[in-house]
């Protein structure tokens, strides 16, 4: 018996955690960082009283974190690096654009990622938050990634810290033009076409020297 | 005579145009798009009636692009692009880079576009003209570029839709970096070192098979 309620309270937890996730990515989305605050993303969550969301994070801007974590596929993508590290690059650079696309092309995360970043422009505090969650993770671990790939001897030696930014970048245009430039999108460039033909490029550019 | 004073004429109203497009780059760079109004503009240009702006620019829009046009280097040079066509990569490329940069280590550009950029992601209509006056110019450039050392023989081909899109893509992290997520910066991974490493990887990548 007491093993179970320890389990439904277990349940019941993870559950609650995941409601205040939701709430503050709905509250997030639609108000930005500074329009959200723990007492409306509580009553969106249904909690009755804000101070539960502290039981859970420390402040808002650890629920905002967690937040980006939740609903960011790229960042789940390399929250895992061990598992990566040793597989070829054909298969991850690959697997890590459409990643980075699964997010660009979701509307919601468009909307949020537009409001946050207009807001990141106006707020430097933000900005620094946003670039260490979601930017700095992505280049950290692919420089990692990429030094790997050196000393298995796949890709020749570079400066990774370029290597990465150039493989990161690439990518970039292709979501501007979903999320805030659409006179981008007139050469119907599809996004499957870019990264075939961009990661060759850097692939080619990377390839040992016999 | 007669002459002279149809000189004088002219060096006045090339300096009143010069004078707008000062005041206007000073006033759209602090206050964005919607903030600077036609009226202080010609406030701060000194002059005795707005209207007289209107001789000049028929709108705001096309002030604005004046000002965009005169304030980016890179759009100067791609502005030329009959100079560019036949000139080899290996040394069109790092200048095209090197312009991108001196824009984005201005610190009166990097006030700009932190506030424009901010500004578009709220307002469709301003993100359009600036993805319009900006990237799709300098895409629409690298793209005939690119085609043009394919035609050549300098460069393999490819689609160029993608070539220009990484190529100007592998830039933006490092300009990020400098306007609005300092975190990247933390590597020092100088300009001209990422200029010398990326567009290698770009060059070799794009090698003509023999």
């Amino acid at each position: 018996m007491e093993c179970s309620i320890k389990e439904d309270w277990l349940a019941e937890e993870v559950d609650r955690r995941g409601q205040i996730l939701d709430a503050a990515f709905e509250e997030f989305s639609t108000k930005g960082f500074k329009g959200a605050t723990i007492k409306s993303i509580a009553g969106a969550a249904g909690l009755q009283s804000p101070a539960l969301i502290y039981w859970y994070f420390p402040d808002k801007e650890a629920l905002f974190d967690a937040v980006l974590h939740t609903h960011a596929p790229l960042r789940t993508t390399v929250d895992d690096p061990a598992s990566m590290m040793d597989r070829p690059p054909e298969e991850v650079l690959p697997e890590i654009a459409r990643a980075y696309f699964a997010t660009v092309n979701n509307p919601v995360s468009q909307r949020m990622m537009k409001l946050l970043v207009g807001e990141a422009m106006r707020r430097p505090g933000l900005a620094d938050m946003l670039g260490r969650a979601t930017a700095a993770k992505v280049l950290g671990f692919l420089k990692q990634y990429l030094s790997r790939q050196v000393e298995l001897g796949r890709l020749r030696p570079h400066d990774v810290r370029s290597g990465a930014r150039a493989f990161v970048g690439m990518l970039i245009p292709q979501a501007a033009g979903k999320i805030v430039f659409p006179a981008l999108r007139e050469d119907d460039l599809t996004d499957e076409e870019h990264l075939k033909t961009a990661i060759g490029i850097f692939l080619e550019g990377l390839r040992p020297k016999d």
